[in-house]
């Protein structure tokens, strides 16, 4: 990253740099990465505020989740082939320190779920459903940006245990893939309408259990649909992620009170624990086809800074990733 | 109420009106009111619109808290001459069931403080305190409307278990009260400068826990100042109340993401449970004067409304009562 962006990141915010690709020294492997992550939460270190995660400098290489094969090995506990998940995207080649991987096992599934159903965005689905939103029986749950990596899971697990689901999307294809194929009762296009009167439209009797990935109008039409005892996990704010200046906020808080309603933060990475616990309910709906994971890939290292302005404009169906 | 109230309540949406006291049937209590409650809550009920509570009819009497002594007597277990709770205030003589009515022991305090600091504002101030704040050891409490009769308990019950309190008050006078007399940490006027930074000199690290009566700027400012992991009890929002139009809303709710914190509003009444180890807790306090009690009194059931209108103006100072 070689300019901070000032709303939507720009090809010329960054740069594709070439450099000598060490030796690994004791404890170390050398990588080489086969896919890496495109997430939402990187625009916020792009910028140089504080936030609740390290900004990203500026004129060095970005971060991020990745998988790759280990090529090199000074570490007896990784072998030279092995299939690693990491944290060092945002290069074709990565040196990183043994402990610092988890070695996953390509049998289980694609090793780039690991970077999505069964990975960070699954996990956090399963833990803003689960354990920020207590999910209970008889829940109508409502999701925005159902059709994104973190919104598809969160859509299905639901329906997996029995719930109305409802979603939003950005586009009609999005919308139609929500509903044919992730299998949600009911989606609508939030760029057709305001979301408060196509959310009432879908759930004339209110919601439950609000996931919200994408803020703003959104948020304020969650709050909006509530019933009594709702619960909101508020898990990203996508609207707003590009705005260099803050969103209006939800003029109806007061239904918070009224309404007896919970909305709580969460980031995943303080929820690491409940990996396994989300891996062994995602894994086997995967593998037998009750849960789909989409994908939308973009090909080469030079394409993942337009692999992230897309992101942001929602060009994506499912995870973004970029095939190294 | 013959009119409902458009913005502040005027004079002329009352009116006083004599009626026939009837005779008691079985079951039944007449009560002679010796004090009656205003609430903040109650101006809600005055507009048609439907919130967590049954609006007020047009042209008939109010309700709310009220105390009085049974002057007659239709049923067995609540003898004459006892002391009793109940809710219906706004009038002079109650004709009100047994069955919903609670005697009260004018020997643990002054009848008029189970309207009070014993009664819907103490459990209130308790109930959000402990169980929707779920205040831990070493939270920085900060209260707005510190000196009204839910926030002096709050800050009070927070100061009693060791914690760092500040509260927000709407005058000098009352910021003196709330640190002079109740012993708060620290105050500020919210009259005298953005809440923000006011909150900010007074927590110049933050919050942990936030109980909110006021709304609009003060919500805004404890999500700025709340902490990671904070958490706000969401109780009442009077900056809003008289006004026709929703009040902005707060823009930095993704805050509230990024910090992990949780918002959740609840209503007494909801609680009710919780009354005992509320008074458990408050009375023994109040009783060697660890808990100050303040109250605001006003003479007579024509003063009723001016009592609500001062209410909803701040002009009060602890629990505004009238004595009937």
């Amino acid at each position: 990253m070689v300019a901070r962006p000032v709303g939507e990141p720009v090809r010329s915010d960054f740069e594709l740099r070439e450099a000598v690709v060490p030796e690994p020294g004791p404890g170390q492997l050398l990588v080489r990465n086969t896919w890496m992550s495109v997430d939402p939460y990187m625009r916020g270190r792009m910028n140089a505020g504080i936030s609740y995660i390290e900004p990203f400098a500026l004129g060095e290489v970005l971060d991020g989740g990745a998988v790759g094969e280990v090529v090199r090995s000074e570490a007896p506990d990784v072998p030279m082939g092995a299939t690693v998940l990491h944290g060092s995207g945002w290069r074709e080649w990565a040196m990183v320190p043994a402990a610092a991987v988890e070695v996953i096992d390509p049998a289980v599934a694609p090793p780039q779920a690991f970077l999505g159903v069964l990975g960070m965005p699954g996990v956090t689905a399963y833990v803003g459903l689960l354990d920020i939103a207590q999910l209970k029986a008889g829940d109508v749950v409502f999701v925005s940006g159902a059709a994104g990596a973190v919104g598809s899971v969160v859509g299905q697990l639901a329906k997996l245990r029995g719930h109305r689901v409802i979603g939003s999307a950005g586009s009609a294809a999005k919308v139609r893939h929500v509903v044919d194929r992730l299998g949600f009762d009911a989606a609508f296009d939030y760029r057709e309408g305001p979301v408060v009167d196509q959310l009432r439209l879908a759930a004339p009797d209110g919601i439950d259990v609000f996931f919200d990935n994408v803020g703003g109008e959104h948020l304020e039409a969650g709050i909006e649909l509530l019933r009594q005892d709702g619960r909101a996990a508020l898990c990203g704010a996508i609207s707003s992620y590009n705005s260099p200046a803050p969103a209006a906020g939800p003029d109806n808080m007061f239904r918070v009170v009224g309404a007896r309603l919970t909305l709580r933060g969460f980031i995943v990475s303080d929820h690491r624990h409940r990996s396994a616990a989300a891996i062994a309910e995602l894994a086997p709906a995967l593998n037998d086809g009750r849960l789909v994971w989409q994908e939308t890939v973009v090909e080469g290292i030079e394409q993942a800074p337009a692999a992230m302005i897309d992101l942001l404009r929602g060009a994506n169906t499912g995870k973004m990733l970029v095939r190294l």
